[in-house]
């Protein structure tokens, strides 16, 4: 029987992972916003001290067919500091293939991020999502999370490049 | 004359800046949410791998006074990963004590860290605040941040310790 294995990322799974990143920014309609390389994902997420650590789900076909092995989701975290509880998770990214969803997979990403945090002495783990996205909004409610931005009005902000060049003089 | 300088925090700033971490909560009316110590915050800010980085507003009583020199506001941040952009600042917190606003110490707080970001070869920071904290809404947008849960619909979600738990099965 076919399944599907959530395993820590290796260096051979950035081009998968780029692959992914760009498929959930196109989901999210910010597509043009991806300028990552395969080459800066494995510099960056493993080397002596990464900036990120990913979760990849690998599906892997039943002994005897000719399917190949194929990453289909992934998950990809970092640890961020509260001044409240000290230090955290943050899941930057969550994403399964249209075609593989409706099994679980993501679930048990989250599940696996929530061990990963318990390990680490973390005591929260945060994210963010598009509020058309209702489908994931629903998911991480019936996991257990809280909309911050609903129940206590939390907002997000960027400066981009620009911005903070001009308040650098630079 | 006084003067006021932003300079970087070092680890006898940690019982200062947890007494602006109490004020800040309490301003955001979320201080029952404040569970760190002064001792945790020197381990995890000043060991050899720190979570979180620290810029501090230091008021500079003028020579001859009887004043002190006193932590006045402070500004805490650590590096996340962009998935579109690689490296990236994350601006936890960023609070001036009420008494001292209005002489542009946030400004020059958010301009030290966009120094920052650039030199570490990040394209981008961003930070959160709270819909009804108007007069900081208005200060970042002045400085030319741009607001990704109204422009965007991005919403912050957070699962807790239990959830977690729950999650892991522990």
């Amino acid at each position: 029987m076919a399944s599907v294995r959530i395993r820590e990322a290796t260096e051979g799974d950035c081009g998968d992972i780029l692959r992914l990143i760009r498929e959930l920014a196109e989901y999210e309609k910010l597509a043009d916003q991806v300028k990552i390389s395969e080459e800066v994902l494995r510099a960056d997420g493993f080397g002596e001290n990464p900036f990120y650590h990913c979760l990849v789900a690998e599906f892997l076909p039943p002994p005897g067919e000719p399917q190949e092995r194929r990453v289909v989701g992934y998950g990809l975290y970092y640890f961020i500091y509260s001044t409240w509880k000290g230090r955290n998770i943050y899941l930057e990214d969550i994403y399964v293939m249209p075609q593989y969803r409706g099994q679980g997979i993501g679930t048990r990403i989250i599940k696996k991020v929530s061990e990963v945090a318990l390990d680490k002495g973390c005591s929260q783990f945060r994210l963010a999502v598009l509020d058309w996205n209702k489908r994931a909004v629903g998911l991480y409610k019936a996991l257990g999370a809280q909309d911050l931005t609903e129940a206590e009005g939390w907002c997000s902000f960027r400066f981009e490049e620009e911005a903070m060049r001009s308040l650098a003089g630079r």
